[in-house]
């Protein structure tokens, strides 16, 4: 799609008229007296979390947020493969694809060697390592995303719609109380109701209320870290340019006069300038209060010499200040007591832009812990659960803060050269580059051993699925329909935990195929997780969904010989699901063999509400998979 | 997705309440006085036209309809993979991707041959061939289409809205006329205006008011053909059956008790069922008046016998009678007088549903007719090109009631058995399915040759794009921003000819390269058609596309070297249009040896608005280029 040709306007492009994608802000209610969860701050993290939510008909979820109206222009704007893998989720991944700007490349710019003032291309390279993920890293407007979100809260079973206008003031936590036990006091700043006091009892309260959380404040929790802040001078803008990589996302090193970032925007014209002021030649650097965009424009030009920008339109700019800082812990818990409070997003992690990293951790966080909080408040678990959310959260945020630090040093050093010996040399900084492409791509997030992701001893039944990492997907074909689709796909954000079987060497659903007896054990054996977890009045496949893949091609197989466990009758009706059974071959290769599944023995790959692969186990360890449920989920009544 | 497990609602799947899926009808404002189009008929055909037309700003489209709102249930549900192609014209072929059933297999059922009571398995065939289109055959109410154009005419620069409850009465051409000819006069059916008449003044008229039309008798059309109706009953249904193939697409053809045909629907639980009444068992056959959805359940079920199905809820049914009819011309011209009256669609052309081409070959229709209407009023080109649409459509309407009556004699006609010798193999109903499915897929389509399709002289320059059919994409690369594209998707539903130049053997932009020189000409010589047709306040793409292929892979060649025509500077702030140019390959192959695009000497293709290939030139044949472009539009002022 191309838009934005005549200037920016925010909204969706595809409704011509730029006043027509107005969307009027909701109804001005007062809270409600008490919720289950108060989510703080209407940014990605808030928005993931009220969209999970809402899901859940029977969680009552209220979010607020200060700004009086959704998000239109700035902030964040890279959105990475295992981002992308979460919004296909929700069913809006295709809408973003269709929208933004997808970086298939990478350009790297250095001073040029023969003269140096000058800039030239040091190299290409692919963005993504091939079959990482099945979907793009794109580039999109922070706004649009919450867009999305906001479309998927309001249009789910729980209907959740921002309250705007509302600043939290502070929070307390009763521990003696056990049914609301946290009471919030917020302020209204709509001019109607200005100054206006609200108090408001929750069970859980999630602070995404960004860097300076007040949620945070308020649970005593400091971010520690860094103490001086990087400036970066970021703008979006229409321009023109004879740069001639302006439509790929370049690293631009200049001998003398800084560093700039060009990202590419979505619509074919607008591209966004990332420039560190801290690097910019020192008799040209300013008070960061002083800086404008003129000023920004001046810098991208001396560094781009010998080409030049001309700067049509600004559609958003900014000095965007950060340190590298973290929380020691992303909820409220103390031994022996579970988190009742908890922080997510910049609200207990803070970092450089550098790498795209701040929205997509974010909503990183609450994609943990949405489920964690569906669970327990839909008598799933019990509250322990809730403290593997800090548990597994904050060692990735670690991660994340000293790989900013890194790749932030090299993106910031001065170009090696005969007159900077001690300089970084492109070439290792493209290296490192490529070297964190997964890293950067979300999908290296491995989560430490617990009762949601154990040992790793059958780990070679499936070796391109590591247990603890996301589950990574491949094209299989659906069974009754002959549909080639995403293995991965079937995983919606809908809190199901999930039990895939792979069939091993025998027929499939022959006498002697052992997703067949599994199938057996899972209807018929009192251990059976889906007999103890499953509440009577839900359909068998509400808690755990149960899927098998099989070896022949699908024709081979009749739906007539599929145990009744794989095509449930659910719902009102008692209609067949037909969608939990598939072929691994499909055009595109077979998944065993492009996922590393044992052909011999199949095996059990237990999946995490959250994508991520809990566990492998054999086909007939039954006493494992039933183990594994128990440590985590509550028999049902 | 997966949706209706809990019963039919119509609207958006992605919304959880069933209540919010309603959608406000418009505002029943009264008829303007004058319009440059009037569309009679909300069905897909009008819907389509209306959509079409809403891109065009400075067009005044007006579209009635008699029923009171939009559609909701029944109807056609049947898309093509060439309708999905001009979906994606329009941007919205994702969307239905997302929520449609895709028919990736057709199964076929027998008589059992040693229990001839009993239904049998004959087999099983891939339903479209590979490669043959780069979108699925698809299957989704027709309502949820009518959503989509909805959408995109009321989104679109022209913001078309339709006035509902409202009836045409009769038209009347006033010849002698010149500015708004015809008078059409319209009866209001709403409580509030009821019997209240109107009367609007147009330039032109679409009667897209389905088989009954009233614009058809205004202009003394009559529909020719079979006298007699065949009946369908046909149901949409939450069902639980044995049936193995309930999630395939399934010809039925049963030895005494009459033929079906399932068509699995969108959200993985809903079916259609589709009857042919007069060739049920005789003694149970009533007339139609006196057909109860009962008595279609219970014809189904003797039909699938040793299988049963058990009908939880219908969400349609209908009895559909339709005879195999056609219109002499599909507009009101006389020899030497342009057309000022069309008509579309249903009111042209009714056939059986069997082969799905009701939908599909309205909407087509239409899409014939927009781009020309829009040239008109435009003023790109002279109401001679009008006439066109007739003579392009009115043969592929007669090819069409061709291949159903052939298409459903076969389906009819009792299987051959040892009692019944004479009647038709199943397997060369079978195989007659296969030999027809392109034109099924709506991809066979082949306009005659005319001003707007050139002789061919050149077409071995690309063999694989046949000049009279719709353009075959395939994947390129981007050259800009790497990426991979399909080359077909740059051709939106905007009413601009495509320049597609291929480049040959000689070094792309290198100096004896013959895209560069095409581009000299194009840019610099009086006979150029950019020059000639462009109007000098509009962007130099406006009306003539011109865009460019090149072997090298996509790294080799560098923005700075690429001709300025192809990056060419638009609109209010004169940014460039990086989007023009590719490398013919891509992880999926090069586009040339897919498409016969011949190496050594590239070529020229030129591509309608509709997407259709006009022409096949030699790259240096400018002489024919400007020819082409003379003999359609008007110089511009
Ligand atoms: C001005 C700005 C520019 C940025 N630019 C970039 C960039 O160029 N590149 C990049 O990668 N990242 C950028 N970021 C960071 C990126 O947007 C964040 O990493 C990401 O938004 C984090 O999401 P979050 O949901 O954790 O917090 P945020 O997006 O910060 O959302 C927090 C929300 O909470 C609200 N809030 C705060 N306090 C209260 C309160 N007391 N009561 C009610 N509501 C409250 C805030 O108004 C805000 O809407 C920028 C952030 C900001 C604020
Ligand atoms: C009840 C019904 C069931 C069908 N079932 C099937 C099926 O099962 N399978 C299949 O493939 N096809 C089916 N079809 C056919 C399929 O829907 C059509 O081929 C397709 O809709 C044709 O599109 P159209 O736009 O030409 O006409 P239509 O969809 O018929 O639209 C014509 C529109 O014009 C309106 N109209 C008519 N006269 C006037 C007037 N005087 N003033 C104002 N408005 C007027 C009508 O109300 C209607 O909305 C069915 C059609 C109908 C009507």
């Amino acid at each position: 799609m191309q838009f934005y040709q005549d200037g920016f306007h925010p909204g969706d492009p595809r409704i011509a008229d730029p006043t027509d994608r107005i969307i009027a802000p909701p109804l001005k209610l007062p809270l409600p007296p008490q919720v289950d969860v108060m989510i703080v701050g209407c940014g990605p993290a808030g928005l993931n979390l009220a969209a999970q939510l809402s899901k859940f008909g029977r969680i009552s979820t209220c979010i607020v947020e200060q700004k009086d109206d959704r998000l239109l222009v700035g902030q964040a704007d890279g959105i990475a493969c295992r981002t992308m893998e979460m919004f296909e989720a929700y069913d809006f991944a295709d809408q973003i694809k269709q929208e933004a700007y997808w970086v298939n490349e990478t350009a790297f710019w250095k001073p040029d060697a023969d003269l140096p003032e000058h800039i030239a291309r040091s190299g290409k390279i692919q963005d993504v390592e091939d079959d990482l993920s099945e979907m793009p890293h794109v580039i999109i407007n922070q706004a649009r995303v919450h867009d999305a979100f906001l479309d998927v809260m309001r249009h789910g079973p729980g209907k959740v719609v921002p309250h705007y206008s509302r600043k939290l003031l502070h929070l307390e936590v009763d521990q003696q109380a056990t049914d609301y036990p946290v009471t919030l006091t917020f302020e209204r700043l709509d001019s109607q109701h200005l100054g206006v006091i609200e108090t408001v009892k929750a069970k859980y309260v999630v602070g995404c209320d960004g860097a300076r959380s007040t949620v945070r404040k308020s649970i005593g929790r400091e971010l520690v870290g860094d103490s001086i802040n990087q400036a970066w001078g970021v703008m979006d803008v229409l321009a023109t340019t004879d740069f001639p990589d302006i439509r790929l996302k370049s690293a631009i090193h200049s001998a003398n006069e800084g560093n700039m970032l060009i990202i590419p925007r979505e619509g074919g014209y607008m591209v966004r300038l990332y420039i560190e002021l801290d690097k910019l030649n020192n008799t040209e650097r300013l008070s960061k209060q002083s800086i404008t965009a003129d000023y920004l424009i001046a810098a991208a030009n001396r560094i781009l010499q010998p080409y030049t920008i001309d700067i049509k339109e600004i559609a958003w700019w900014s000095v965007y200040e950060i340190g590298q800082r973290l929380t020691t812990a992303f909820d409220d818990a103390e031994d022996g007591r579970p988190p009742r409070v908890f922080l997510a997003g910049d609200a207990c992690h803070t970092h450089s832009p550098k790498a795209g990293q701040g929205l997509n951790t974010s909503v990183n966080d609450t994609w943990n812990l949405g489920w964690k909080l569906a669970h327990v408040l839909t008598g799933r678990a019990t509250p322990e659960l809730l403290q593997s959310y800090s548990f597994e959260r904050q060692t990735v945020a670690q991660q994340l803060i000293d790989f900013d630090r890194e790749f932030s040093k090299m993106f910031s050093a001065k170009p090696k050269s005969a007159n900077n010996p001690d300089g970084i040399d492109p070439a290792a900084f493209q290296q490192y580059f490529v070297q964190f492409g997964r890293f950067t791509a979300g999908t290296a997030i491995h989560y430490p051993a617990s009762t949601l992701v154990r040992s790793g001893t059958h780990q070679n039944l499936a070796s391109g699925q590591t247990i603890g990492m996301r589950f990574h997907s491949a094209k299989v074909t659906r069974h009754a329909d002959a549909k080639p689709v995403h293995l991965g796909h079937s995983m919606k954000a809908d809190g199901r935990w999930h039990i895939l079987a792979f069939a091993g060497k025998e027929r499939f659903m022959g006498a002697d195929c052992k997703v067949k007896a599994l199938c057996q054990f899972l209807q018929n054996n009192p251990a059976s997780p889906l007999l103890r977890f499953t509440p009577k009045d839900m359909n068998i496949d509400a808690i755990i969904n149960l899927q098998a893949v099989f070896q022949e091609p699908h024709r081979n197989i009749e739906v007539a010989n599929i145990h009744p466990l794989l095509q449930p009758s659910k719902d009102l009706y008692g209609l067949k699901d037909y969608e939990k059974v598939y072929s691994a071959k499909s055009a595109e290769g077979c998944f065993y063999e492009k996922r590393g599944v044992n052909k011999e023995e199949g095996g059990i790959i237990i999946v995490r509400p959250d994508q991520y692969v809990a566990e492998i186990l054999p086909l007939d360890d039954y006493q494992n998979v039933a183990n594994f449920f128990e440590k985590v989920l509550i028999e049902a009544l």
